[in-house]
């Protein structure tokens, strides 16, 4: 159903799985449980349920769990105490959930792991989640965490070498030229319109959306992107696998993390342009654990480990991996340096909309 | 969500994958393609759709293609040719299909492998359909092909040495007594009930239900079974391993396939005790392919290891499978003669149902 990009999470439950390796995310979602909980208490309307006595909610870009099961964990238990509360004579409703990921993603893995006391009916959604995914206005509640951050596709210019956005060298656009970062600003914009446009057909007029995803406060430049130091000990890495012969210059010139990190101001004009939402709130907070003494840098390589090895295997082949970690590895340092005179002010993006 | 027994089909698409050996139930699709789109012109109540304008339709028991795609297309299709010659002003219908089957099916392969051009929303269900797996009244169609006749489990009295039912020496009731064959009848009809209690739950009022499963002609005795040849020829391999020394005794004991084969005068009895359903066409027909020259014996052994491979490894141990299968095949002259002296008079159940 769709042509776009398919960068599955380690899949399984071994040492470099998503499973065993997603306390990052983890520790954003403890960050944010709250925030989700007063979301729905304040602005989930429970009427929309009335009429099938039936609740759907979706996770877009889902993975393979334990984060997902947590999540929806949380949004039925702030539902079901909801409607507890206001003392309805109707009968509860019942929940069908829907995890969505690429096609590609460990559904075996996430099937086989859901947990057995769940209060819901559970399907798996196969499937780009900047195409349709579900019938029309069938969805209550989509929620998104740490996914909307994956770009479609590499825009084309930053591959063309007549191009002024050609990103030669370069990986990412935190450490290149204004106008690399202008060619994924405007594929990050056309792939969130679409990606409204999709959820506006699918999402019941009432319902709501709760996405989380990287974010900087506005005003702070994208080289201050807590993401850049490692993006660039990744790059440095390439480069001197290139100068020892390992890896072709040119592999790494066609190569780019389609990965963007977005601002409040820059999705308010999204979702206002789109026209199909309301935002009922939008913050940018550090997740970073606070007084945990100095960041542990060599934990958080193994965290984007997880999540970039797919994409990197996929253009350089699977035997580079190991040795471009390990040189990256070696750069710990470099990178804890980088991040404390990094300003690092905000590094996720809460986001509550509501189907006008 | 459920306890239930899992075997699922081989998965991948290897040489002994059911995705490459479904060929037997791909022809039993055939036979039926035509009783299916007639079931659906005559019966399918298209205003249905007419609230939410979509229409769910579900496999229970799916495994992973390609014979589930080939079905659902027809039925999608069947049901879309009736609204066009309906002249309705009214929108086609979106369609959502839920692909069912225990946790354990190769669910990754299913949807890697999902037809590109599909007119429909795909989800995956994993779960027992002797449970409850979609919400209340959320179904408009269901379909179900060579699933119903695994039973939920092996009944305990076939493993109890105290018991008349117990099955000692014995694999299958087809080749055992009249003891042990109402122990499988009355497994099969408790499982049954509580799979048509579950339907009746999911199933919208007025919706439908399309079984097709192993079947006899009322009347046919079970040991004229056609499986019976290949159930006595896998038994006899195993006591022939037991006798030298590569199988203990205890292990053929304690094994038995959870395999029914229904009659309509049966299954009959089981929906009007169940209640919710009202019964719209009951056929028993034989599939074989007509004209086609002598059973090719081996051809049929190989898509039964697709289906049972899973259960015999879980009992017997990796091991053994290939040497039980290699003893089995050599005795497909025995199977033959055997299967030439069956009555072999009906092989097929094809039942449609209506939610009262």
């Amino acid at each position: 159903m769709s042509g776009n990009l398919e960068f599955p999470m380690n899949g399984g439950d071994g040492a470099n799985s998503y499973s065993k390796n997603s306390r990052y995310q983890g520790e954003a979602i403890n960050v944010v449980k709250e925030m989700i909980i007063e979301a729905i208490a304040k602005k989930f309307d429970i009427s929309l349920s009335f009429s099938s006595n039936t609740i759907r909610i979706a996770d877009l870009g889902c993975s393979v769990g334990p984060n997902t099961f947590n999540a929806m964990k949380s949004i039925v238990e702030a539902i079901e105490w909801k409607y507890h509360s206001k003392n309805l004579t109707t009968e509860t409703p019942e929940f069908q959930l829907f995890f969505n990921d690429h096609a590609s993603n460990d559904f075996n893995t996430l099937f086989t792991t859901l947990p057995p006391d769940r209060q819901y009916f559970a399907a798996g959604v196969p499937g780009s989640f900047y195409g349709r995914l579900f019938p029309k206005s069938s969805i209550h509640l989509m929620y998104s965490s740490f996914a909307l951050q994956w770009l479609s596709k590499v825009p084309e210019e930053l591959l063309d070498n007549g191009s002024l956005a050609w990103n030669k060298g370069k990986i990412h656009y935190t450490i290149a030229s204004k106008e690399i970062t202008n060619v994924y600003a405007a594929q990050f914009a056309k792939d969130m319109d679409a990606f409204f446009n999709a959820r506006a057909d699918e999402i019941i007029v009432g319902g709501m959306m709760i996405l989380i995803m990287p974010g900087l406060a506005d005003g702070v430049q994208y080289s201050q992107d807590p993401g850049r130091p490692f993006f660039y000990a990744f790059n440095q890495s390439l480069l001197d696998m290139v100068k020892l012969g390992m890896i072709n210059e040119d592999e790494v010139d066609s190569f780019n993390l389609p990965l963007y990190t977005t601002s409040p101001k820059e999705m308010t004009k999204v979702v206002e342009r789109n026209g199909c939402f309301s935002i009922e709130r939008m913050e940018v907070s550090d997740t970073r654990p606070k007084n945990d003494g100095p960041t542990n840098v060599p934990a958080i390589l193994t965290h984007f480990r997880v999540g970039w090895e797919g994409i990197f295997t996929k253009h350089f082949g699977s035997k580079i991996f190991e040795e471009l970690f390990e040189r990256t590895l070696n750069k710990s340092a470099e990178i804890s340096s980088m991040l404390e005179s990094s300003c690092g002010k905000g590094t996720q993006l809460f986001l509550v909309l509501k189907r006008k």
